[in-house]
């Protein structure tokens, strides 16, 4: 279908992110901009791809892959409001994170940087490219997406017209987006460590759990999210019937809804809260199998503790280190519970589906990540820099502190 | 020789490091002065095992790594008072860094927390054994240590004094630092990523390479040191001197030692320039194979350029991402050389040799990593930190937002 080099693409595009390493605010910006002008003013082209898309997968893929590929006036809008968001969101590049004189007129500055080139492979929903190329831009990265092949269509329009925006500013340099189409694209990004920084998969399980298996790059995001609710002897019963059902039932499909009910054994409402979840059509379990189980529906393993600390080794070996919640009227416990659980959100009184970038007030999104260094939990623009150290000198030497002529004096000064 | 399970050993660690994120800094304080007492008072012991090491290595390796294995009552006093720096060191568990009201009663917290578990494998330096125990204390990571195997009994000897100062502590978690001594376990450490949270090789580049290529673990290091000084059209020939000569010969084995020199091609000072180097007993090679070389001894690459463009293409080249040094009295080449290179240090007018976190201050280093994620440069305690994301909310549920009934409001609260 496509006559394309991968790695030369790869090249490009590295090329390309050191150029837009050095961007101001205001061309990103500008440039932001014109993006979502660019898409208003082509947007029916872009039904039209869509309908191309939507005519050729009728049938062959589930109703829900196919509301995801469907794009609808709504959508659109949203997608375009997303850009301006972003172009309204402060830039994450360039924040001077640390300045300190290590001795006189040796000043050393540690300034946030774009991480480089980022590798993204999503599934069937084409406003994620628009979303994806507008943090990139904001955040100086250079990016190669790869979209589901039911949206290919779609993704070809958008990412056209995004390119021709783009085009139209003359300092923003080319082969800063690169859109790819094939498996084999998805085999060769996962081995370009040299060119490629950072892997994102916005996915299902399977598409993350092969991502994070096949390659040595660093992979931002999460593969289950087997997340928790435990009711405390003290929990108040309305509070729980309301954070449960909200967790399990407002979006059951999400990567933040719970999984699995841990109740304490002296919870006296016990047959009340669980009568009002099967009211609530929730179905429920009480196997252990079901304990490492992420259903994304409307069931929900259920287990009986004997004690806070009971419930506090069992998420520590079965979550996913997602979001994990206690329903308490016990301070000292919720405390316990908030320091001792080793997940990227751990919540008191409160449903785990607020576990999302834009709840935080983010903003934007790049995914959630269960990972245990560099980012976790609900991933922004912050999450798409790292930082560098500059040393600004006049002759300074090594050799004069080693032998003593000069002393470190180390004063912040920020 | 031992006789140990090592998925047992990764377990027992990993639930350690559970009690450990929720110490106080007064216990882990506690912990590091006893540490840093107790070797002191067993001294004597360290130093016959060393002995028993040296005896058994004598002739069978090289000179230098002799010199690193051997134990003296310097190299002694540098590591007890390597412990107190650590202790004297701010906590860096449980900052704050970000609080935010969601809406009334609803507070998000971002908190620093420790990673989990660290895996370290280092070389003939038995004195990286109490430094990365202390680190880890300080951090409140568990950390499972692979020395290498002429410094045995020397480890060992350091291990057990530690063991028996950690166990002093009442409320110290046992299985917090773990050693272990095979080839074998270097395998099943770099595995088990069930257990194990992040991966720093000490030492060679074979050695950090050979990690790099054999795990699905984030890694924290550098595999080159391939550093570049570039000398411009206005560089001040004595600064240049002084520089290059520091960068190249006060420590020619360490990993910030300049290996390739560019010079601008209008630099009238050149052959002074170089006629001091070779002075200086540098040797200077000037064919092209030579730019991906680090060469750990008095030998560097010279490369004459027509511009600063060019150098800074030929450095994003051919550099291994660790420091740079641009010398020249023009203000705005320096600037963009700072803001172009994409290494972790870029400096101005000054050696490469600075790259180093005593210098810059961090009071103690796990080591300088060429990462683009997580931790970047020479890494003190922040870099053995991730953080996580609590909400305490009062039965808040996503619903009623989704629904319309609340807005959040997002306000900052610090």
């Amino acid at each position: 279908m496509v006559e394309y080099n991968f790695i030369e693409l790869a090249k490009n595009a590295k090329q390309a992110s050191k150029k837009l390493a050095t961007l101001s605010t205001e061309i990103k910006n500008k440039a932001l901009l014109a993006v979502a002008e660019t898409l208003d003013k082509n947007k029916s082209r872009i039904f039209e791809a869509n309908k191309q898309d939507l005519e050729q997968a009728e049938g062959k893929i589930p109703q829900a892959v196919y509301n995801r590929l469907k794009l609808d006036e709504n959508k659109m809008r949203d997608m375009i409001q997303g850009i301006i968001d972003i172009y309204e969101l402060e830039d994450p590049i360039g924040k001077i994170l640390l300045q300190r004189s290590l001795d006189t007129g040796l000043i050393l500055t540690k300034k946030s940087c774009p991480i480089g080139v980022l590798g993204i492979i999503f599934e069937a929903r084409p406003d994620v490219i628009s979303q994806i190329s507008a943090l990139a831009i904001k955040s100086s990265n250079a990016v190669i997406l790869k979209g589901g092949k039911e949206s290919v269509n779609t993704n070809k329009a958008i990412m056209e017209i995004i390119q021709s925006a783009l085009s139209s500013i003359q300092e923003f340099p080319k082969n800063v987006l690169t859109q790819v189409f094939t498996r084999d694209d998805v085999k060769e990004m996962l081995e370009q460590d040299k060119y490629i920084d950072l892997i994102i998969p916005r996915g299902g399980n399977s598409l993350v759990q092969f991502v994070k298996e096949n390659t040595k790059i660093p992979v931002l995001g999460h593969a289950d999210g087997i997340c928790h609710i435990f009711v405390d002897e003290t929990a108040d019963l309305e509070k729980a019937k309301r954070i449960v059902i909200d967790a399990k039932t407002q979006y059951p499909s999400a990567c933040n809804t719970v999984e699995t009910l841990l109740i304490h054994k002296d919870f006296e409402a016990q047959n009340k809260l669980l009568e009002s979840l099967k009211e609530a059509n929730i179905q429920l379990m009480f196997a252990p199998e079901s304990w490492h189980i992420e259903y994304s529906d409307k069931i929900l393993s259920v287990k009986i503790v004997s004690s806070l600390d009971e419930a506090i080794e069992h998420i520590n070996e079965y979550s996913s280190g997602h979001t994990e919640s206690i329903i308490t009227e016990d301070r000292e416990n919720a405390q316990i519970f908030l320091s001792a659980i080793d997940s990227a959100g751990v919540y008191h009184n409160a449903s785990t589906r607020f576990a999302d970038g834009f709840r935080y007030g983010f903003g934007a999104e790049v995914g959630i990540s269960t990972n245990k260094t560099h980012a976790r939990g609900p991933v922004g623009l912050e999450g798409l820099t790292i930082y560098k150290y500059t040393l600004q000198g006049n002759g300074d030497i090594v050799a004069d502190y080693v032998e003593g002529r000069k002393q470190f004096n180390h004063k912040d000064l920020l």
